[in-house]
């Protein structure tokens, strides 16, 4: 069995999870800042990910759901507001919105799912599954993928900015506002997983919530890699208009 | 809108989905079938299966626990008898570990599935979440890949008997009994499908069920391909005694 770990020491665990298992490693994530992506790539990587990004206030709302205490649910519930925004048009899921019309793609068809890779939605539904099951320590400890998330997005911003022409400031909007709010996130989550899992049990299973979660990150990104670059797309999702010929010829 | 179909046109379209979407037309059941597959290969595929294998009497019980009627329950309880046995070592779960277990591989890391690829447990998941989610009709048309199985399985046999020595007939015998089983099991489905798809909307819900249900197979190859050919598997994932060095340099 484990042992007992001290706070600190489970801290020190859970970024090594993100040191070893977050998509700052993936192959398609170096592909995609570094410019080695075709545009077909990036749309196909901005239609998939939208569901993640929309799945967002549903799995925090399912988690608010679960908790007890007025002065934590007042904490969470920033983290809907931040992606729903007050009114049509702004939050989070917005402003990945406006980087999927820059990219050209179709709203309905982003907005719908229909399009996006089969394996894109059972991650997401995986994760919203997981919240919903798994304890309350789990979920929150599922959702510390943010501390990492602030050197992906400063890597990936600037990256995307110096080699695609195509992307500007502003269809990266999404990202702006991202560090400081994962930031906030993320410090409270961490200050209640360190606070709340107090046996080994506890403890093993917030390391093995965080290390699902970057599963689920790392299986979207495999799932676009191998359809995209590999393979060919499931029958009926997304095929870019540069796509090789044996794609089309597929269909 | 779609226009209603006859029951005999619906039946053609259901079909047709599997003869564009069942996972009969994956690279890397062809690959399986051909003597292509190393052992290493086949190991991740035998072990990434038994998921699926073992999820089925849970999505056949989720579905029996949503019939009203007497009859389709004692009709449809067969299959959960089938995978389940009357007895330990009985049954296709059994049958299924029979194969593992020729293959070498560890039973106990095969029944807990740690060793299985994240997409793996996910489209599990997926599965048992929509025979719980979806209607009737789309839980028992999802269960329409039995129409295509029989064929899949007499050239996946005589496939792997042929090109792989450490494949015997008793390696394989979870495949014996299911062509007979999937027929009686795929009727009694289909039947009801036509009789009870009988709006514009059921019919192109009951198809959408079965293209969902091969979206799903098909995700569990490309999955398998992607992190046995061409990528790595996920750091906490089963790497073969055969794999290439690359893959386990990445440990």
């Amino acid at each position: 069995m484990a042992d007992l770990l001290t706070p600190d020491e489970l801290e020190a665990r859970l970024r090594h999870v993100g040191e070893t298992r977050y998509h700052h490693l993936h192959p398609f994530q170096l592909r995609l800042q570094s410019g080695a992506c075709s545009r077909g790539e990036i749309e196909a990587w901005a239609l998939n990910r939208y569901l993640y990004q929309a799945c967002i206030p549903q799995k925090d709302a399912a988690i608010l759901a679960r908790m007890e205490d007025a002065q934590m649910r007042r904490d969470w519930r920033q983290r809907i507001i931040d992606h729903d925004g007050e009114r049509e048009g702004e939050g989070g899921i917005a402003k990945w919105l406006k980087l999927t019309d820059d990219l050209g793609l179709d709203r309905e068809a982003v907005v719908s799912g229909r399009l996006a890779l089969p394996a894109t939605k059972f991650a997401v539904n995986a994760y919203l599954s997981f919240v919903k099951d798994k304890s309350l320590l789990e979920a929150i400890a599922s959702s510390l993928t943010e501390l990492f998330s602030p050197m992906v997005i400063k890597t990936r911003v600037s990256g995307m900015l110096a080699n695609y022409d195509f992307i500007t400031p502003e269809t990266l909007a999404y990202f702006t506002a991202r560090p400081v709010q994962a930031k906030r996130d993320s410090d409270f989550a961490l200050a209640y997983v360190k606070e709340n899992a107090k046996t080994p049990e506890q403890q093993q299973a917030a390391i093995g919530a965080l290390e699902f979660k970057c599963s689920m990150l790392w299986a979207m990104l495999d799932a676009l890699e191998h359809a995209y670059l590999y393979a060919q797309p499931w029958p009926d999702a997304f095929v870019p208009a540069d796509a090789p010929a044996k794609r089309e010829a597929a269909e």
